[in-house]
Order: structure tokens, then C-alpha cells, then sequence
């Protein structure tokens, strides 16, 4: 199998053409700062749910250019089929190890565009090849988090449970989609290997085909009820879910199994705010009131609100495939630019990179995010510079429109968000257990105002450049488009 | 890392109680037949292209259950706090390998709305194991070799780069993306790891940090020359594009270096349709007509074919995000349905799941897929039950409109489309070279009218059930209908 190999060369090779530019301009030591962040608020919507931190230790901690690696990188030819590598680049390769400083929100942190996620401050060459894991890692998860957030926030408290493997994107797009679904709120997955690796709860009831390899639905039932019958969930709609659900309750009726225990049925077809209400009356009137109902079938926030506002009687919801692959906006548009590196005298020189797109160009710096607490809820973001002050006060300008200011009182209380996560390359952070993680997510949602957790044009979070930063940033555009 | 571990418990909860069902219930050996097909044209296309055969292949060959996963197995609880599965199920599983029959499709092969890509008989216990990771693997990779077929459909015989890890979905999203990528037509990847594993040809230029790093563009191009004099894409839009490429023009005139050859330049944001034209101006002014225009910049099938029709100076598509996620449709609907069991009698039964909504309905039997082919063009596909005859002309009925039908002259030649994979466990397929692959793709491609290939209301291919199966099913359902 493929998993059983180093993971160092997933990356662009750009990364290392660049990687062998530096080492070979001889600029590669030259510290640098990169900022991971991303640009467009996901789903429409007001927040984004920080994870993937722990998956991206991981793969530092285990970064190293195996033999096989090396072999590969030097079988790679030019055009002028000369090796793509000189030999003397593949052996520092070999000796490589990080040495760089790393911050970052914790998993769990809510996080808004432009804001840094991740910064890297270090050797150009080292910070450069940290560039796609890192993107790869927390764009995915980040993205995840955020969508299950969303799937939690329209089931209001109801059990949700992600179902996704079978059509997420590959193997890892499986297992780390369960991981993060967990991270934004789930209460647990179908994915068995996601709960051996990460301890996630995990779920099951049974599909069509169990009730097809009978000759009768209800003797399917009954062998079920026998062989679970303590964890008995009926799927109802292989032929007719009505007749279905008759003759589930007639064998949850006739089970003599003193364990038995009649938990739900599920539903995965058909019009599921009417079937869940027939249905809830049926299971009452046979004296199931705890039989739950549980709905799957294409199910998103969206959906699930509807359902709700049309007081669908379902209070378990299977969500998979919209869920683990964020259907309606499959990728976090996240980016990792340069901000600052030191230059041949050892000053920081800022860097900025200007675009066609205002949307493209990116802050410059040494980034620090303070978010400020109003004591109910979160007030704003100020992206400063660690270099220059911060005032007490604040006041801070939108990174895309600077007619959008915001003055920050001096009652708010205030928290730094990047927090050391490497030092000269060792991990100094200790994660925490991916349920703390849960938790905070569910308690960091409830710091946003209301307004801001809606799906239909959410109050936007304001996040804004600390004034001074502002004026240097501006100062730095106009100064790199004098001719 | 996670990945040196065990992938045998990538799989639905379900599949393992309903294993145990199976096991308690002593049907486990029952022989079974399931289907692995999905049910929308992806993308709203005519075509769907086969991937991830050799992958489910791997994964099943190193299927086996750990000691690690049985541990973790034998640690789940009901909610009655009792173990989930009897110790006796877990020795089942330690002993536990397949001794099915797989019958597929080759990578490279078109595939239709309801024709199997995959068949799975033999024991019903081994079968349904085998659902989720078939599912996960096949959806997947055929999704995204699908989109990347369509990809280079629109750039029409220019290069395509697939440049997507950093916003794939996981770490796996990223490596079977570019597998996908490149069976589905692209030139090559930017993925390094991608290149170690399957010897897909790799691409990099440089990025946006390359010329921030030194203090004028001008001597970034430079530097860069000077290291990558034979592998010189030189990205021009960090702080304006049109005074970019004059630069790297400059830097490519003053070039000593003999080996030194100005293979393109890159765009990144902007106008790309206006940008390339004037861009191309200045190359060709400035004698550089072989240097080349690379595009990328949340590219798609959609917008390339729009930038060739504005007559574009484009000549190789960097494509990432929209690529690698498959963007409009992140997942492929693939199911996996029991479609017969031998009852005890040891008699097939036919199996067929109604649903509230026909398009959810399935097939029974023991299917085939038939594909006609006029010498030019493919006619059409019949969907055929071994045990069942099929005409030299047979009629074929399209599965969800009994009014659409297709008689087949006896002038096709037609080919089976299904080979042998696996027989009583044992793998007897070679899967041929990657490259091999991909030009299977392409050549297929061809044999598919034009019409069919268009992107806007593409001509639908037709797959139909032939006749004699048609009428069973038929009477199947009228037979399950009755009260």
C-alpha cells in the first residue's frame, strides 16, 4: 500500500526548484515569515472552525528525506535531460532537518479571511517547504470543521452523525473528514478506522442489502433485532418505508430478547418530513415513544433546517457525502504568502505581493491576531505586527475596503491567538484530546453573535489592520507601484 | 504518522454488524452478487471515465485485520455497556480472507449511468466488507479522472498541468487525484509523491515568494536563470504582469548560461485573455517564439474552452482546485447493491430495492455489460444477465424511461466489458502501465460521437437493460408490489 511511505515529497515541486534556487543562491538561511490564511468566507458564511493542527505536527515530526526520496528527486531530469538536482542539493536534503519557529491557533479557535491561521518564521528554504502539507492539511480539515459546524448549528443539539466515507474524497479524504466533522460538532462517525486513530464515537445501523438478503423484510428485522439487540436501528424504506416501519414495530413487539432495545429506524428515501411524522405517529401509538427516527439521504445545513421548520419528527441526522467533501464549496481557498525576510544586512524587509486582484495582494509583517471580548461575545480581530505597538485602543482598518474602520474600546478584554507551537524546530505544544477539542468549538460558536451564525446573509466578523500596520502597508503599495 | 497502519477498518460501521449478523445469523456463506455503479452523468456530461481499479486492488490484496483492529473491535460497546461483537466473531475475522469472485471494468474504460463498473460474487459476508472501500476508491478517482478527461477536452490537444495538492481534500485526496489526473489525460502533476509512486511525469515553476525575495524582480528572474537555466518558467504577475514579462525578457536576453532555454512564462491573476495576447506581442517581438504562455488561476473546463474561443495565447493550463476536487460535483453517486442471493434451497434469487424514487431502484441479476461498437463510434451499452440469453439484435429498454428503446443490428461488433479481476480470492489481473492507461482513455474518448462530448446538453449515451431482463424485472417489482 501506498501508506506506507514517506510522506516528505507531497509537495509541488516548485517547492523544491525554489528549495534548490535558494540553496543554490546561497540566500536559503535567510530568515523569513510566512502567514497561511485564507480569503473568502466559506459557505457564505460569517466563521470558519480552525483543525488539521494535530494531522500537520504529525507530518512535520515525521518529515525526512528517506532514500527512497533522494533516489527519486535525482532520477528527475531537465529538458536538456541533465539532472534536474545537483548532487550537492540532494545531500543537504539528506541532512535536512526544521529549525523554524511556528505559531498558530489551536484547533477548535474560530477563524476569519485574512486572518493567520499558521506562521512560519525561519529559513526561506525551510518555511518553503512547508508550504503544501501545511495548505493541504489545514485547508482540507479547516474546511471540514466548518461545514460540520454549520450541519450542528441547523440540527440545534438534535444527535448528528457523519455517514461520508464511502463517497469522500479517498482514503485520507475519508479519515481526516471524520476527524474534523468531530472537531465541528459531530457526535460521531460511521468511519471505523477514524475511531481506532482518533477515538471518535462511532455508528452504525444496517443497509438494503441486509433486508434484501432475506426473503421477507420482517424476518430480516427479526434476525437483526436478535443478532443487535441492543443497538437495533431498522432500515425502513428498502420497498415501502409505511409498511416498513408496521413491521418493524410488530418485531420489536414479538422480541422476547430481554437486551433488546428498540432505538431507532431510519429513514433514506423518500419525502422526509411527511414519513417522519406518519411514522412518529405510528411508533407513539405502538407505545415506541423513545424509538427515534434517524433521516439520511443527501442531507446539508440547509436541508436539515427546512426539515426542522416543517417539524420533521427526525432527531438523528446521517450526514455524509455533502458533509465530508463541503459539496457546495469543496476547497478553502487558503494561501501561504512571504511577509517579511531579512535582507543582506539582517533587517527585516516587509513584503507585500500586489495583484491584478485586490483580493490576491497580502499583508505584509510579522502577524499576531488579537481577538477582543466584549464578556458575551466576540467583538473583532486586529492583525498587528509584532514589531510595531498596539495601542490600548485600536482602531483598525478593513483589509479590503478602508472606508470600513472599527475603533476598539479599552473595556474589551483580549486575547493573543497565534501561540508557539515550534521553537528552532522542536514542537513545544502538547495537543489536546481531540473531545476537548469538540467542546471548544461548541463553546467558542456560542461567543459569536447570533446574527453571525445565521445561513442567509450572516453579519459579517469584522477583522481589521491595526492602524499603524495599515499605513505601512499602504505606504509599501505605493512606494512598489512608483515606476 | 496514520498511514503506516492498517486500512482494513476503512469502513462503515454497518459492514462489520451486519458481518456479524451475517455470522450469527449462519447465512455468511450465502453467495451473493453486487453491483458498484452510479446513477448521474457527472458534471452533466455524456461520459464518465473508469479509475481507481489498481488502487482497490492494493487495498484488497493487503486486506487483513490486525491485531491492533481487533483489539479496537473487541473494545466497542453497546449501550448496555456489553461488547458489541462475540469473541467468537472476532476469531472469525482473524482468519478472515476473501475467496470472492471481481469482475471490473478496466482504468481507462468509459463508464455510464447504471452500467456495473464492478462485480463482486461469492460469500455475502466477504461481498459486503468489500462495499465501503470499493465505493470510497472507484467514486472517487473515477470522479476525478472524469473532470480531468474534460479538461483536456476543452484545452484541445494543449498541456495540462494538474496542480492541485494544496487545496485537495486530505492528504490522499491529493495523491489519488493525480493519479486520476493523469489517467484521465493531464500531461503531468506538480505532485512530487504523486511522481515517486506512479511515475506520472512532475512540473513546477516558481512562486510568488521566489520573487519577493530578492529585493527587485528583475534580479529574482535572474537568480532563477541562473539555477534552473534549463527548466525556466518565470512567474510574472507578483507585482504587475506586463512589466513582469519585460523583465523576464530582459533577464532572458542577457542569459549566458548555454544550457539556458526560456521555456514560458506564468500567469497567475489578471485578465488572462488580454494579458496573454499582449504578452504574446512582446515574446514574439522580442524573438522568444517558442517561449510559451502557462495559465493558472481557478481554471476549469469551462472557462478554458472560454479563453480559447477569445483566442487566448495560452499553451499550457496549470489546473488545480477545480480539478483535484472536482468542483461542481464533488462526489460521484456510486452505490453498491445486492442485486441476488442463493437462497437455501441454493436457488439465485433475484433482488431488486424499490424506492420512493425510481432513480434509487435497482437492478437485479447477474449483470454483464455488453458495449456495441459501429466501427466508428460506441451504439450502445446492454445491460445483460449471464444467466440469461442475449439476442445477436437484442432490444434494450433504458432503465428509468420504458418508453425509450433501442434495437441493435447485428453489424456492431461488440466487446464484454467486465474481465475477471479476481477468481475464488485470487488476483488475476495484471493491471497494465499508467501511461498504458492513459492513452487507453484518450483512444476511447474517440470512439464516442462528438456530440457526446460537448459540454452543453450533451447527446446522452444509451445504456439499456436488454429485453428478457427488462421484462423479469419488471415482474419482480409488480411481484414485490403486491400486498
Amino acid at each position: 500500500m501506498i501508506y506506507n511511505q514517506s510522506l516528505t515529497l507531497l509537495t509541488d515541486l516548485y517547492q523544491l526548484t525554489m528549495a534548490y534556487g535558494y540553496w543554490k543562491t546561497g540566500i536559503m538561511e535567510r530568515e523569513a515569515v510566512f502567514h497561511l490564511n485564507f480569503r473568502k468566507w466559506p459557505f457564505k458564511g460569517s466563521f470558519a472552525v480552525m483543525a488539521g493542527l494535530e494531522s500537520a505536527i504529525d507530518f512535520i515530526n515525521s518529515f525526512k528525506f528517506e532514500d527512497s526520496d533522494l533516489q527519486y528527486l535525482s532520477s528527475l531530469k531537465s529538458k536538456n535531460n541533465k539532472p534536474l538536482f545537483e548532487e550537492g542539493f540532494l545531500k543537504y536534503l539528506e541532512r535536512f532537518r526544521f529549525t523554524v519557529d511556528i505559531d498558530a491557533l489551536e484547533e477548535g479557535d474560530l477563524v476569519f479571511p485574512y486572518g493567520p491561521l499558521v506562521r512560519v518564521k525561519g529559513p526561506i528554504i525551510e518555511a518553503q517547504l512547508l508550504e503544501t502539507p501545511l495548505l493541504n492539511i489545514i485547508n482540507f480539515q479547516t474546511l471540514i470543521a466548518t461545514k460540520a459546524a454549520r450541519v450542528c448549528l441547523a440540527a440545534n443539539g438534535d444527535e448528528v452523525v457523519e455517514f461520508g466515507v464511502r463517497r469522500a474524497q479517498g482514503v485520507d479524504g475519508a479519515i481526516s473528514a471524520s476527524r474534523a466533522a468531530y472537531i465541528g460538532g459531530c457526535h460521531a462517525s460511521s468511519n471505523v478506522l477514524a475511531g481506532k486513530l482518533f477515538g471518535i464515537p462511532i455508528k452504525g445501523t444496517h443497509a438494503h442489502s441486509w433486508v434484501m438478503a432475506f426473503e421477507e423484510e420482517e424476518s430480516a428485522f427479526e434476525k437483526y433485532a436478535k443478532a443487535m439487540p441492543h443497538n437495533c436501528v431498522m432500515l425502513v424504506d428498502t420497498y415501502n418505508s409505511i409498511e416498513g416501519v408496521k413491521k418493524a414495530i410488530e418485531v420489536a413487539k414479538k422480541s422476547k430478547d430481554e437486551n433488546f432495545e428498540f432505538l431507532a429506524v431510519r429513514l433514506d428515501s423518500g419525502d422526509l418530513a411527511y414519513l417522519s411524522t406518519e411514522i412518529r405517529k405510528l411508533l407513539d401509538e405502538a407505545g415506541f415513544k423513545d424509538t427515534k427516527i434517524m433521516a439520511t439521504n443527501e442531507l446539508d445545513e440547509h436541508l436539515i433546517k427546512d426539515l426542522k421548520q416543517q417539524n420533521a419528527q427526525i432527531t438523528i441526522w446521517g450526514v455524509g457525502t455533502n458533509l465530508v467533501t463541503a459539496k457546495d464549496q469543496p476547497a478553502l481557498d487558503g494561501v501561504y504568502k512571504l511577509a517579511a525576510i531579512k535582507n543582506a544586512k539582517g533587517k527585516w524587509d516587509y513584503k507585500c505581493k500586489l495583484s491584478e486582484q485586490t483580493a490576491k495582494s497580502t499583508n505584509p509583517g510579522i502577524l499576531q491576531v488579537r481577538r477582543y471580548f466584549d464578556g458575551k461575545h466576540y467583538v473583532a480581530d486586529a492583525l498587528y505586527d509584532e514589531n510595531f505597538k498596539i495601542e490600548d485602543t485600536p482602531k483598525l482598518i478593513h483589509p479590503l475596503d478602508p472606508n470600513r474602520i472599527k475603533t476598539i474600546h479599552d473595556k474589551y478584554t483580549y486575547k493573543d491567538m497565534l501561540i508557539p507551537i515550534y521553537r528552532k524546530g522542536k514542537c513545544v505544544y502538547t495537543p489536546p484530546k481531540l473531545q476537548d477539542v469538540r467542546t471548544k468549538t461548541l463553546q467558542e460558536l456560542k461567543k459569536l453573535k447570533p446574527s453571525m451564525l445565521r445561513f442567509l446573509n450572516p453579519e459579517p466578523y469584522f477583522l481589521g489592520l491595526e492602524k499603524t500596520l495599515n499605513d505601512f502597508k499602504t505606504q509599501l503599495i505605493q512606494e512598489m507601484k512608483q515606476p
